[in-house]
């Protein structure tokens, strides 16, 4: 394999293999974008033309200012900023709207960054439990709520809230949520990691007050990137400006957003999102056909005997949990490879991103591929399961 | 001019001039950074070997753990973390270190990120001031703390402080105030944007608690990148792990770090950082050399009547600040493109990277350029003095 530098290798997975690594799917580069890496590399490649204010979201060569614009447009929102991570949008917000003792709902298959934001900040997260489909209602959320009510005697100050959660790939009752946050008067966060950038999502439908997605994972664009929108109203708070003053100097800083740090995401990873963005337009309007993509490969999958899958039938997302328990972890348990063999006979099968060794519950992705790659990658697991004996339906 | 994408022009101003822009000189990529930007530019490229503890700086396929390990070493200290740029290095140890109301001791010639962090948890930032010849002295540092110890009856939380200023590019007395922060018993956050990869840093020699640098100012890596050294017991505070529970699912969090919400800087841009570090470690040793080219330069410059440096001299650094009030802003004062004119006659000798329009204080940045370089901008300096009537001496 070729290197980089010593000690380095080459990855080219994404070349050489079909990927159904679970959260790799959604990043994968667009030409573009990976032409904006090349150009724009070099560290401080977006300042050549910051004049005044010195915002980098009011630079217009390259258009910076204009892409600003249409993410925000394009989203349903008011305005928008770009962040290093969803996380970091994640933290902007219950940095500016919980203090210490708040309670803050999250879902019971939240991410685990959105707990660390709010543990940051002294904010205390609650769970919704999911229903028995492992699905978040906004009748749950309602009742979580009053719980909370009745426990501290205060509303919880932030409800964040996955549309698709990480662990099944579910689609969650967002605008019943929504409803919910309206009638108790508490901000909405939606977690977008898994939506934004993939399907057509529009916030101001929604009723959200602050929109976070992923660049790396759903936005065709490299780690570290993402974003967070809001209302204009919201934007005065969670996009306020410094108000210190040097004691000394008298120095302010007033055109510099406090919670962004100033320029929050410069860069090659800024540039390859905006290079991304013509193509993520488009892509969204095709969300229902990578739907149908999901749905074919599962469907095939479960002629397998003894596969399952775990996430909601039928899929709304390409991301899914499946369960090999009784049929891959039958043979794993007296192989010698034990699960890696499903790993090896994968791999030599041109395919990759299954978890190493997995052979119980465990999640892929089907995002992007062909129909003639959904098509293979089914004809490759039965083929497997062929080998081995496992009966496969017809 | 090529194009990315419809709207997105190829940057071509490391390849088509000499770039004397005073913060992009050090984050200029090797070519080994920029394989890594096409290599691993797709968002979870780092993903691909991440096993328990599922933690980035655990990953040992591309050697992640080692890096950190060398890096560590490297700086002088027990752990380090890579971050979305330095300001989040500033804002981890502030979030820790600073509650409501605490006062932090910074530089009069701070970063304005420094006070933003600052400004988000609630403390205040109290300034240092330079002496006359704007150096920050350990024993003006002693007389702040003294000062607001007698103003509020405390003694400051913490001390931010730049080893070189991005105003002038001057070396402050780092070893001085480190000492004064052991006798106060107040930890030092060492502000080493302008040092760490471009020098040798050494944090346990300096006596600093934190060191924080940036990847894309000064160690030849894409934005955003950073990083965040601490000795051992500060490691525990710093990059402490989460405590919380779902109240609902018992999740716990415990292998991820809160202040870095968990794994903060993925993809390419840490992998351009691992790229680069060899050329970084050998770079550093030459650092005399690029002092002795900065000087070279100067000295040249002020050959030119009416140009002044604002900066210390001899220069310790190839950041400088120069005063053409008396030189080139003659000119400007009764030419038609006013300032612009400079700009135009530095583009035409294929020089960019002064503020456009600048003639009178402004910055330049000669890291990196060979010996010919800084001779040819010198001549072009001077050329276009005497195109003119800027009297020059030989």
């Amino acid at each position: 394999m070729s290197q980089i530098s010593e000690k380095i290798a080459i990855r080219a997975r994404e070349e050489l293999f079909i990927n159904i690594q679970p959260i790799q799917a959604g990043g994968r580069l667009t030409p573009e974008a990976m032409k904006a890496m090349i150009a724009y590399g070099d560290g401080y490649s977006t300042c050549d033309w910051c004049l005044k204010p010195f915002r980098l979201d009011k630079i217009r060569k390259p258009p910076i200012d204009e892409f600003h614009a249409e993410l925000a447009d394009f989203l349903g929102m008011d305005q928008v900023r770009v962040f290093p991570g969803a996380r970091r949008g994640f933290q902007a917000v219950a940095s500016t709207l919980v203090e210490k003792g708040d309670t803050v709902i999250v879902s019971g298959l939240a991410h685990y960054t959105e707990f660390l934001t709010i543990e940051i900040v002294g904010g205390i997260a609650r769970e919704v439990p999911p229903n028995e489909d492992n699905i978040i209602t906004g009748e749950a959320t309602a009742q979580k709520i009053e719980e909370v009510k009745r426990e501290t005697g205060k509303l919880p100050k932030l409800i964040m809230m996955e549309h698709f959660d990480y662990v099944f790939g579910n689609e969650h009752d967002i605008r019943g949520i929504a409803k919910v946050a309206k009638e108790y008067d508490i901000p909405l966060l939606y977690n977008g990691a898994y939506s934004i950038g993939l399907m057509p999502v529009d916030g101001r439908k929604i009723g959200a007050d602050f929109l976070v997605g992923s660049g790396h994972k759903s936005f065709a664009s490299p780690a570290p990137s993402g974003l967070l929108a809001t209302t204009d109203e919201w934007a005065e708070k969670v996009f306020r400006t410094s108000r210190a003053t040097g004691d000394l100097t008298g120095r302010r800083f007033e055109g510099k957003e406090v919670e962004l740090l100033g320029c929050t995401l410069m860069g090659a990873n800024l540039i390859a999102m905006m290079a991304s963005f013509p193509t993520i337009r488009e892509r969204v309007k095709r969300w229902s056909e990578e739907v149908r993509k999901s749905n074919r490969f599962v469907k095939e999958f479960l002629k397998i005997e003894g596969n399952k899958v775990l996430s909601e039938m039928p899929r709304k997302h390409t991301l899914t949990r499946v369960d090999t328990t009784g049929s891959f972890d039958e043979i794993a348990r007296t192989h010698k490879r034990r699960g890696f063999f499903l790993t090896k006979e994968l791999k030599e099968r041109k395919i990759v991103g299954p978890f190493p060794g997995a052979t119980k519950k465990w999640k892929l992705n089907t995002y992007g591929l062909t129909w003639k790659q959904v098509e293979y990658l089914a004809w490759a697991f039965k083929d497997i399961a062929k080998k081995y004996g496992i009966p496969v339906r017809e």
